[in-house]
């Protein structure tokens, strides 16, 4: 470990460049990442961990110990009462913004918000981000998490299927207790997108008094039959894969092919096709190999999925991603039988960014959940974001809110 | 064989109920048929082949025997001029209209528009429909194509994946022959749905001297990059499935579970949210197993996919699917290099019908279609379909556009 050369008035920083750099592939570059050129965080930034010695799912079940990663940009001020909370996409992990080596390919997802003068001002508020439990991206040196890719002391192998579901409330009851940990008892505002919105739903509704202001970005508040139809399309190609052997597979060869196939639909349901033909033509993958002539040559648009899917499927794990197909199926508002009693305990002014074009929520279940939330005079604002990706249009646009956002929060 | 119970003043057909009867499943008659209460075409069905002895390819391949299906509703003139063909879409076969036998679970896709007094009034119109080559039906008793299913003379085995890469041209020449071995050199007019409206296209512009009206339905002139990676993730699930052996399964089992994920897709694909959230709710699959509780537990909606697929993939051969991706995938109206080329030597008035939530012909790229058809001074009409299905609308609600076929056929 060495200090950062960054210089840093506000939180002094480490990192250790060896262990943590993550080269981010080009093409996720591509498909996932904010502009590079706008200024974020701009310290480096140091992941964390934090650690329950045990802890009971909502299930009922022991996790024990439990471990996620952390990290924040920004200082949390003497009241505790300056903090947001970003909660991550189903892909996605607490890195949310700024880099931890100066020569990070790309900067956390939504660092085009996030920094020192941005609308998520970290001159003015602390903004943490943790790893879910049961992160896809296991692999990722960068993240921590608790699945069943991770060693069961109690056996001295993975964890496997034994591993308990877990749901979207048990992901903010870990991050409850992790802000406990720092004294943090209010949240000036929690924000996410996706699944991270699930979470913030969940959130503002699980823990009313703890919940300023509410910021979930392309997600409803339930998982509607559609998604619970393309959740499990996700999982589909990995139970395909002989390798994944029923889950217990840590022994011999992960089930790779499976995992491919089933990121590659993220990707795709994730997008949308006014991005694919704005971004693409029909181009071959190989000039000398004419995919109309051979049953094995492809398109480019299909190799650069494939290869997208490929490094995604180098740093994710199988049976995580089967857990988080499972986690968000399961989520409706309030952990409860109704949608309506769910988001009726939702008292925080929201503020919902959405997509018209979003192929993962529905335009419509969003509609509804504002209008749910606004029933008992809840205040509530949706703002459509524009753009050529659909669903991840409030992921890699977010920042055309950025002035939304910023007002909102000094509301 | 034996003569119809039904009287038939027009044309005699006979059918064999033992070997033709197919008891659509009731599923699939959920997802794909008309309303069973419209009446259409009122006479038993035939289903007849066409064979060639020999066939080359447009990319210079023998296919020698080759032999495909066909049924025909109405009755040719004398002067041989009321033709009109119907091409089929992708999981669809020449079955258009009508029933095979009396207690057919439900009628031909398009029944609805096609029968007497009907706006494809078979008092007036000799409507044909053929199976493609490749059909994705290969085990449908009603179905008869060549593939790689096909038993090649020459080496008394399934041609596998030695059966040559074929192209919606191919469907086009086959589709050619067999009308002239009727005697048919012109056609009143070409319709057909999503792969039928690419075989439509191709039809106007490959002999336009032949083509007297377009009628493409929910399909645009060319192969767009959202629909080739859709095509490919439509493809992925066979690969995977250990069973499919790079295409070399005939003697051993097929690739089942893969071909039954690729199904699932393609009727997802097919499909809308809208349809998705206002037919299925959160049910679940068994009420004795909890999806939120066990890893193998499903939602209704997955559940009904899943037996969507797997009533499919009985009849269906899984490299005839990847033959068909390839078919489609390969599409550019005019067989060329230029789209704008191909579309412009289409001279026969054209309507369009297509749905503004189609997730597989994005409306983009049809609006684009039909201006460049329309550039030269062709009679070009854009008629949006209404409905919750997106891309389906096409199939199963044909019915709305009725009257606008009727009269354009009589324009």
């Amino acid at each position: 470990m060495r200090e950062s050369i960054e210089s840093s008035t506000r939180l002094a920083r480490r990192h250790s460049p060896s262990a943590r750099r993550l080269a981010a592939p080009p093409l996720v570059a591509l498909l996932l990442c904010a502009s590079a050129s706008a200024l974020g965080w701009d310290e480096l930034v140091e992941k964390q961990v934090f650690e329950m010695e045990t802890y009971t799912s909502t299930g009922g079940e022991t996790i024990a110990p439990l471990r996620i990663g952390w990290e924040a940009y920004g200082e949390l001020n003497e009241a505790k009462d300056n903090a947001i909370l970003i909660t991550h996409f189903f892909s996605g992990t607490s890195h949310a913004a700024g880099r931890y080596a100066e020569d990070d390919a790309a900067p956390g997802y939504w660092d085009a918000i996030i920094g020192p003068g941005k609308p998520l001002d970290t001159d003015e508020y602390y903004i943490i981000a943790s790893d879910t439990l049961v992160n896809l991206n296991a692999h990722d040196p960068n993240v921590t998490t608790t699945g069943p890719a991770t060693t069961n002391p109690e056996t001295g192998e993975p964890w496997g299927t034994d591993f308990p579901l877990v749901t979207i409330r048990d992901f903010v009851e870990v991050q409850k207790a992790l802000l406990e940990s720092q004294g943090i008892e209010r949240l000036h505002a929690v924000m996410g997108a996706s699944m991270g919105a699930l979470q913030a739903y969940e959130w503002a509704s699980a823990y009313p008094e703890r919940v300023e202001r509410l910021i979930p970005v392309i997600g409803g508040g339930v998982s509607d039959p559609w998604l619970l139809a393309t959740l499990g399309a996700w999982a589909a190609p990995i139970r395909l894969d002989a390798n994944w052997n029923g889950g217990d597979y840590y022994d011999g060869e992960p089930p790779l092919d499976g995992l491919r196939e089933s990121l590659k639909l993220v990707t795709l349901n994730a997008n949308h096709w006014q991005w694919a033909n704005a971004t693409f033509d029909r181009s071959w993958a190989d000039e000398d190999a004419d995919p109309t002539r051979e049953l094995e040559a492809r398109y480019a648009i299909e190799q650069t999925l494939d290869d997208i899917a490929a490094s995604r499927a180098e740093l994710a794990d199988a049976n995580h991603l089967l857990y988080l197909v499972k986690a968000n199926q399961a989520f409706i508002t309030g952990h409860g039988d109704s949608l309506e009693e769910g988001l009726a305990r939702i008292e925080a002014p929201t503020l919902i960014l959405y997509s018209e074009d979003d192929l993962v929520f529905a335009p419509q279940g969003v509609r509804q959940t504002a209008e749910l939330i606004e029933a008992d005079g809840t205040e509530v604002e949706l703002v459509s974001l524009e753009g050529n990706r659909g669903h991840l249009d409030g992921v890699v646009a977010i920042d055309q809110a950025g002035d939304r956002i910023r007002s909102f929060l000094a509301e």
